[in-house]
């Protein structure tokens, strides 16, 4: 069962599924467009993977690392399925980046990749945008990856059982495909990025572990419409404007 | 007044005040010894300046910025007055980094510096415990920097009114004095700072900006009792084990 969050007609939160029929909560069926889908889940942080797919590596002129490389997104950058984000003003380059996000189902600390699979509650999609005039210029990656609206997240969490260990990772940008790529063309599997990151720092329920992005990154124009798909999730859609 | 959250013996969390005669809360006056001091606030992310003082940037051997340079401690990092700090496992080198916090008062974005203090609540001690031996080696400072407990905050927030512009800033590890240094001696002033950190992000009531540490860094070892003080605030105290 896919679980989403979502405001109803009444303005009401609601916890849901997203089924065949269209989002079910209370005995009632929505359809998605009559309501407004939340962000599925409200991480006290995001911990965002760089340079998990070789291909990417190689586009960015960037070594492969030999353990993740790791960087962090708060929760003002959180935007749900749907929204319209306004990219921050004055930056030339902010582009987009095709992720699956691993959802944690409990507060952790110190997992053994044996265990990893245990504690993630399930799986979503995530578009890491990066502001890239100020990303090239700082030692850590504020300015370039942490302002408001760069994490777009959902459009559910889907159990792991629904996105295979194949499962496809693509965005497209106004209808065209401009990334595609699968979760076997990792460099870090799921399991070992979770035993990596609670060697240092507990993960709370509902935190995100966002995975990395695979070649074909580009800069998002006012008015496009990016949407990135994983296999067994579905689709976050975001319109952007210059605004 | 200088706010503190504390755990009653009951085990009830509340918010008094510290004043002369100890911490009122409700008619009733605790002996600070009695209670829990807990974190003075529950920030959604500590947004952090690395090289704020010319003299620590000479130390570290690093050039002085021509604009903050930002990193971020997520929620995990937080610690209160009092608390005993396990130290990350394997870690030769992590040091103690004396630093004024600013505390935010409302939620806030594209602050001028002419209207900054107006969004500030008061100011803190906090003391941005760093582990070099990944801070060294990564780009973005997450293992360096965003481990668990590796932001003790504290003990109270005091208004700005009673921390002068040229407040000192000092640090003691077992009684002795290792850091000395001043508000006024900052690269950029705490309303700098405020528009630029929010020219790309939402402040959120709670959050804290961490100003920068002056020079006398140096290392932790098992059993050191660490007191930041920031003059008109108070002590922040902490011992730091290797268990």
């Amino acid at each position: 069962m896919r679980r989403v969050r979502f405001s109803d007609p009444a303005g009401s939160v609601r916890t849901g599924f997203w089924t065949d029929d269209g989002i079910e909560f209370g005995g009632r069926t929505y359809d998605p467009a009559e309501v407004d889908v939340l962000p599925p889940v409200k991480p006290s942080k995001i911990v965002c993977v760089g340079l998990n797919y070789a291909d990417h590596a190689e586009e960015e002129g960037m070594e492969l690392p030999d353990r993740p490389m790791l960087f962090l997104k708060p929760p003002n950058t959180v935007s749900g399925h749907g929204d319209t984000i306004s990219l921050p003003q004055g930056k030339e380059t902010v582009e987009w980046e095709a992720e699956l996000g691993v959802i944690i189902g409990e507060q952790c600390r110190n997992v053994p990749e044996s265990e990893a699979m245990d504690i993630v509650e399930g799986f979503t999609c995530l578009n890491d945008v990066s502001n890239r005039d100020d990303q090239r210029v700082e030692q850590n990656w504020v300015r370039g990856k942490a302002f408001d609206n760069a994490a777009p997240v959902g459009p559910v969490v889907a159990p792991t059982e629904v996105v295979p260990d194949d499962a496809g990772i693509e965005l497209r940008v106004n209808g065209e495909v401009r990334q595609n790529s699968g979760r076997d063309q990792f460099i870090f599997s799921v399991e070992e990025l979770i035993a990596e990151i609670t060697a240092y720092m507990t993960l709370e329920s509902g935190d995100v572990i966002s995975t990395g992005t695979p070649a074909g990154v580009g800069p998002i124009s006012d008015g496009d419409i990016v949407e990135v798909e994983v296999e067994g999730v579905g689709v976050l859609e975001n319109e952007f404007t210059r605004q």
